[in-house]
């Protein structure tokens, strides 16, 4: 079976390791094949919105899946049309728009920040004063790792984050000064079965993720975040993977948004569960049962963002498990990740901690 | 870096799915790109004891390595020249000729069947006199899965022996009714530092591995067996994976051959031990350090040969990590392996045996 995939980033690139055990093949569209996934399989280069390009690929392919949520839902939807894509393009228009992903929050009583939908100035200025401030002012579209984002302190801000963002559809959303943020995991195969791996907790700096820690041992947390998951991959038909990320807000879970794919805060599960996220992403796409998501001891995923210290010096530390996407070093940008698995969560918190004060010093985490 | 493997199998593949998240990048020569390595990653086709083409694959690699012990070695010493071939050429030399490997053994004092060197008929009738009946002729060169062997009853099966194998350079070893087989895996890094993985038990059909299981709680089995592979890693000045096959009779170890490269007996090391097999060979031939060899929980392996059942049928099967190598139904061919990991051998050793049953239901394992 070939699975054709939009986007040959590091996530395009960990399926396709997680898929040729399974006997499948990959093909990739991305705008270069000097990408994460054109190292492990061949990329049809162009734009990833080009309707020929979507259409070649999916011709080409058994089932189209995509590493990257912001390919635009209508070219792809043509383009497809007849063919098996998965997730479903109605929960990636879902996703895709924070506007339409707060209302399905809501529409199925999963408790999320208070948000308003804004396209003026004056509609700006309304919502801080119903919602209220402080509140963070965001794109409707295209943010990521906390780009495309203003936060109003108080009204004064109001001109700034018109000035920064004014002009696109926008989410004005409250501010909450939560507790900690976690994310959970979970596959939806397509006969309906459901499979949700342990609760994540994230750790963020410069609004990129740092440090995951899972499983989380907050059972309560965890089974409120996995029956919001559960709520979600169910109303959406949803086949695949699918990422919720929620606030700890004094002991109350805010469902902050979800991604309709893999995600960052699952890629401990190569290592630390009995079936890793890519392969459940994968047999759930293909029509495959869906493997255990029970943890294999206790987890932290680290990732590497901006510069990599020498292999050497990394796989020197014991048990750890390292992961090079093979990008060019940038400022900012996620170059790989790596894993250790510990006996206990104790152990595991511990060794982590230590870890991170070695490979990036200057690092501190939020909250 | 450029890993160049000579050989497009399933172990090269296994070996570039390991290698992809370590940084590194593959390239394989083999006669053909229709092969599993041929899957995940580019592959020059041709001759592999070319020397043209393997001096090609050398001048575009940072380290040669082979998933094939019988490349032509002469040739693959002239195409290298000054470049990094791992294991070392001279390891390679002594695993693909039955006499040198016992006569290794030998030298290193690790227990091991008697022989006899056989260039003719007379030479045969000598040695079943001197090493004793029943015996088995084997090929010294190119033998695998028990093919080019000759199991020799009595005197009377001399005639039939030499009809079928005389005129190639021989060996003459005495039968050994064991009562089991075990292997043994490590690695030695190119600074020396040696790390081996538990105990394999296997379980042949047809002379063809179809069952591993490991670790085989047997401590001081273990033990010796691992103290023959530090020795013989240690004198070849080895570096990358080898693997000690042992038989072993009354309580005894006798070295039965020793195979330069991963091994069939430990594809459960990418599920069932920290670091895989596969990562530790690269890790060794790269100049990296070695992973921890720890298991993780109890493993059965087992292979899946001529025919595959269908992917939804393995994968219902609760903790199933599922490998198709992607090859053509054949009789006799490996297609695929399937490892299971329990928290107990009890629970482990059951389990395998059910699904065995299950899988290949007519077949009968030896011993």
């Amino acid at each position: 079976m070939r699975i054709g995939i939009i986007g040959a980033g590091q996530l395009g690139q960990m399926l396709a390791l997680a898929g040729y055990p399974l006997g499948l093949d990959f093909e990739f569209v991305d705008a270069s094949t000097d990408t994460p996934a054109g190292r492990v399989a061949p990329v049809l280069t162009g734009d990833i919105n080009d309707p020929a390009l979507l259409r070649r690929l999916a011709r080409r392919s058994d089932v189209v899946s995509f590493d990257w949520e912001n390919v635009a839902v209508s070219a792809l939807a043509r383009a497809t049309r007849g063919r098996h894509v998965f997730p479903p393009l109605r929960a990636l228009a879902a996703a895709q728009d924070r506007l339409a992903e707060k209302r399905t929050f809501e529409r199925l009583g999963i408790a999320t920040t208070r948000f308003a939908a804004i396209e003026t100035r004056t509609q700006l200025e309304r919502a801080t004063a119903r919602v209220g401030l402080p509140g963070v002012l965001k794109t409707r579209r295209l943010g990521y790792d906390g780009k495309g984002q203003y936060l109003l302190r108080s009204a004064h801000d109001i001109d700034g984050a018109w000035a920064t963002l004014g002009g696109t559809a926008l989410l004005y959303e409250e501010f909450v000064p939560f507790d900690y943020e976690v994310s959970i995991i979970g596959a939806r195969a397509r006969d309906g079965t459901v499979a949700i791996y342990p609760l994540n907790r994230n750790y963020h700096s410069g609004g990129i993720l740092r440090l995951t820690l899972a499983p989380w041992p907050q059972p309560r947390v965890a089974r409120a975040a996995a029956a919001s998951l559960r709520r979600l991959l169910q109303a959406l038909h949803y086949v695949g993977v699918l990422t919720l990320e929620l606030f700890v807000h004094r002991g109350r879970l805010l469902a902050n948004e979800m991604a309709p794919r893999v995600h960052n805060s699952g890629h401990w599960t190569i290592e630390g569960a009995v079936t890793s996220q890519f392969e459940n992403h994968l047999r759930a796409i293909c029509g495959l049962p869906l493997g255990a998501t029970t943890a294999r001891g206790h987890a932290a995923m680290i990732n590497l963002i901006g510069s990599l210290p020498p292999a050497a010096t990394l796989l020197a530390e014991p048990g750890l498990h390292w992961h090079d996407y093979g990008k060019q070093p940038r400022p900012g940008r996620k170059l790989g990740h790596c894993t250790l698995i510990e006996s206990s969560a104790q152990r595991r918190t511990a060794r982590a901690r230590k870890l991170l004060t070695k490979l990036c010093p200057q690092l501190s985490l939020r909250p």
